[in-house]
């Protein structure tokens, strides 16, 4: 039996995605933000949604560019850090003796310790209301050498991505292989 | 040190979405959907991206309406067998013995044995590429009476969602509970 709890913001996983821009003086910042994931195949497009007063919606919209950088769970402190205070005043990365590099492709900053980034050029902002949605067309992904399976793809296992919980506001690390997919379904077939 | 492995649709974690559909003549239909996510706070919205070819694109255009189901990990196998096939000529939900349920606020079924499902209604169509995001404002959330915390709420842990890896195309369980969000950053704060 199914209960109604109204209408909230929650589905399983939810992302925790820092994105990483440039302000007009090319100072580094980054957010955090959990609204987001892929959202087009070809070209290959990743969303995110930013409100407008935060000072990475004023970048992105200067820059045309952003990096969605993808902590390990190593970094959980860091990765909520950036999400509980601005960057209008202070310097995020900084704070926590982590490293913006900037990307040789487009005008935006990554971070050098997190184990897989993506870096993006604007391609559409989408308005739905508080939110705007920032569509990015990834350019390219870049993966720490130590965090690929052998075939040289990015490896979930060695990345341990994070993933929140809105629910009871937690992050929880991944959890077990439990099927392959495109294959498991496949004892349905008739 | 950072390896390019070219603009590729990875992020962690991504989601494994049922959309459920009608279509007009009040058949139900079920697709799975990675590509999509909560994208805007107030109203309360999701997103999923679907290309033009699938039955479920035409029956949202259509009903304006779609609900998320999200499976628990006990459904792996069916979750991955409504993205094998199509519903065009088959009834998904009958070949794995689940059941349609049609929501009493609008016009779309839901899955009665999943854990949580969302009834949306349509808001936006943004063209993207080949594949079109869906924007549903979220008009309810309904969760099995057994999948809520002590205070009510949707409880992450017993709902036991699946994480869909998309380099190794393979499936994960939610792991351990790794810190406690919007606190766990404050060890940086001056």
């Amino acid at each position: 039996m199914k209960k109604s709890v109204g209408p909230q913001t929650i589905v399983y996983p939810t992302p925790v995605f820092i994105v990483g821009s440039y302000d007009p003086n090319n100072n580094p910042n980054v957010m955090t933000a959990a609204w987001g994931g892929i959202c087009c195949s070809d070209p290959p497009c990743v969303s995110v949604s930013i409100r407008k007063l935060r000072k990475t919606y004023d970048n992105i919209i200067a820059s045309r560019a952003f990096t969605i950088n993808i902590p390990s769970e190593k970094f959980v402190n860091e990765a909520d850090y950036y999400g509980l205070v601005s960057g209008k005043n202070i310097d995020k990365l900084s704070d926590t003796n982590l490293t913006a590099v900037k990307s040789e492709i487009l005008n935006a900053p990554y971070i050098k310790e997190f184990p897989i980034i993506l870096e993006c050029s604007l391609l559409h902002t989408f308005e739905i209301g508080i939110h705007t949605q920032f569509i990015g067309e990834i350019k390219d992904v870049k993966v720490e050498e130590n965090c690929v399976s052998e075939n040289g793809d990015p490896d979930i296992e060695k990345i341990k991505p994070i993933i929140f919980s809105p629910d009871n506001r937690m992050y929880y690390s991944i959890g077990n292989n439990i099927a392959k997919a495109f294959n498991a379904g496949k004892i349905f077939k008739k």
